[in-house]
């Protein structure tokens, strides 16, 4: 999950350094800066590119920007003609400014603090690319799947392909992992879920494995509480990102027990502090003790957290309180 | 699932009879005219009564109103003095309307017509008392639920109470059955649902069971895919409604086949239309064939909806094309 962001001071004061958002991604010295603040403040063991998963649209050549406030934008894809005016490959160029940022991380980084890269999942980006927006449920993506199977085909073919060139780049760059965001799994129809999602990021898995060996790549897919014991298998993940919403005792009890899981602290618990954040905390270490296990949120942390929470929270996981 | 609304002419044609709609749903003659449109229009077998989950906030004494295209909103209550400000008891008196359409609609429909009544599920009516509105992942009621349990706790007990009064007075009045519906039990820590929703419904259906010997009870818990299998056990449910998520394969093999099922084609599709509305009507059926089932949508019918769809669907289960 993105470790900087507006809960941060010192993010919040170099984020008006660059007009848009987008444009603060594409800046390599404000999203290295954005990466390093976290680990300099937390000392976290790995540090996340500090980035957005809607720079693919963008790499594809649909028009994306950030509505202050309000969330991404995009003009929508839901013709058969708007697709047709996407590039035919993502633009690897474009971005050029992430895998610079990438190898100023790395180089700027301790030695033992592991970089992460990452990707949206196929579905996640195109039900925005669809949409326009994030949505309630993604109706507006269901309904092309349901409407224009074949378009909707096309469309995650090409973000599979796109992702493999994406995720292949972020390694040569420096990264050493990367993690493949499935955020709206829970909605897709379960019998749909192999052929949106998990088939899908198989291919990037697969496609990016046979350009990077041993390329390590982690799937977090929102809302995949019920198939936790063959996600792993499913989509050739080294290890599952587990969301919040999962009990962890069971989530130990069905991903193979060879399968290195992240997670999953509840990103409000976060918020609330107190006594039901050390409750939460202790039932997760508890949980997972043991076992390959990276301590981390079910999603991304929310403005409103306040920073003794997580420095709490660290020590908290390091043993020190 | 609501059958009425705006995907209907006849519907919009008398909802501006009404100056709000509450006022809609406290209007007998409204209410009645409201559930009776779609079975005139397409002889469903049951008829579902035109009302909304917020009335019992509304009959708590918190202030709630409709914004005109944005849905609802609710003075919000997040402290326990404004908790301490609603009624002790939900106020029946000011629901009568709602049992009035009820008596109104039983009289008026044919015999062979069973009509269902309904309320929200404690945790998806404290989620909007809390937050004022619908919100993204129902963050502001985890907060409250983290930061004061004892207060959160509090409110769940007092729609138990309120849950118990209404959908007894609802048998009362004149429904067959009853629906509970837990819109929003994927937002609800896997860890904590037993607490926040599973237990709170139990004692719903236990409680109205006790005053209305032999009441008939649906749960309906959007999100509860990993739980098919206890979930009717886990609340005392007599038929658990099941969501257009869930591969309804996968449900028929995991909820006991001793427990009518409903549901649980995507309303999406229905919109959709088509080759892909047919091939998942066929799977609906052909997995439920030989239970105890009730064809019905996975959630609330959307605005968009073609009317010859649901035609077409109604003659496909139906056997008539």
């Amino acid at each position: 999950m993105r470790q900087a962001g507006r809960y941060l001071p010192e993010y919040r004061e170099i984020r008006g350094r660059a007009r848009s958002f987008l444009d603060f991604c594409y800046t390599p010295e404000l999203a290295i800066e954005a990466t390093l603040q976290p680990i300099r403040r937390f000392g976290f063991d790995a540090a996340i590119l500090f980035s957005d998963i809607l720079v693919v649209p963008d790499a594809f050549g649909q028009k994306v920007w950030f509505a202050e406030g309000e969330g991404p934008r995009l003009e929508p894809v839901t013709t058969r003609e708007a697709f047709a005016a996407l590039k035919p490959r993502i633009d690897l160029e474009h971005l050029q400014p992430v895998f610079e940022a990438i190898g100023g991380v790395r180089a700027a980084l301790p030695a033992q603090t592991a970089l992460f890269g990452f990707c949206g999942a196929p579905w996640t980006v195109a039900s925005y690319m669809i949409a326009g927006r994030g949505t309630k449920d993604l109706a507006p993506a269901r309904l092309i799947a349901y409407r224009d199977p074949e378009l909707f085909a096309q469309l995650i073919e090409r973000l599979v392909e796109g992702s493999i060139d994406y995720l292949s780049r972020q390694f040569e760059a420096g990264v050493d992992a990367v993690q493949i965001f499935e955020s709206f799994a829970s909605a897709i129809p379960e019998r749909h879920v192999a052929a949106w999602s998990d088939e899908p990021i198989r291919r990037i898995v697969a496609g990016v494995r046979a350009r990077v060996p041993g390329a390590r790549i982690i799937v977090f897919s929102r809302g995949a509480g019920h198939r936790l014991s063959w996600l792993a298998a499913a989509t050739g993940a080294d290890a599952i990102g587990i969301d919040w919403t999962v009990d962890p005792v069971r989530a130990v009890r069905e991903v193979p027990a060879t399968v290195p899981t992240q997670g999953n602290l509840d990103p409000m618990a976060l918020v609330a502090g107190g006594e039901m954040l050390e409750r939460e905390v202790e039932v997760i270490l508890s949980a997972f003790a043991g076992r390959p296990h990276i301590f981390n949120l079910g999603h991304g942390i929310l403005p409103e957290t306040p920073i003794a929470h997580v420095e709490r929270l660290v020590a908290k996981v390091r043993g020190q309180v």
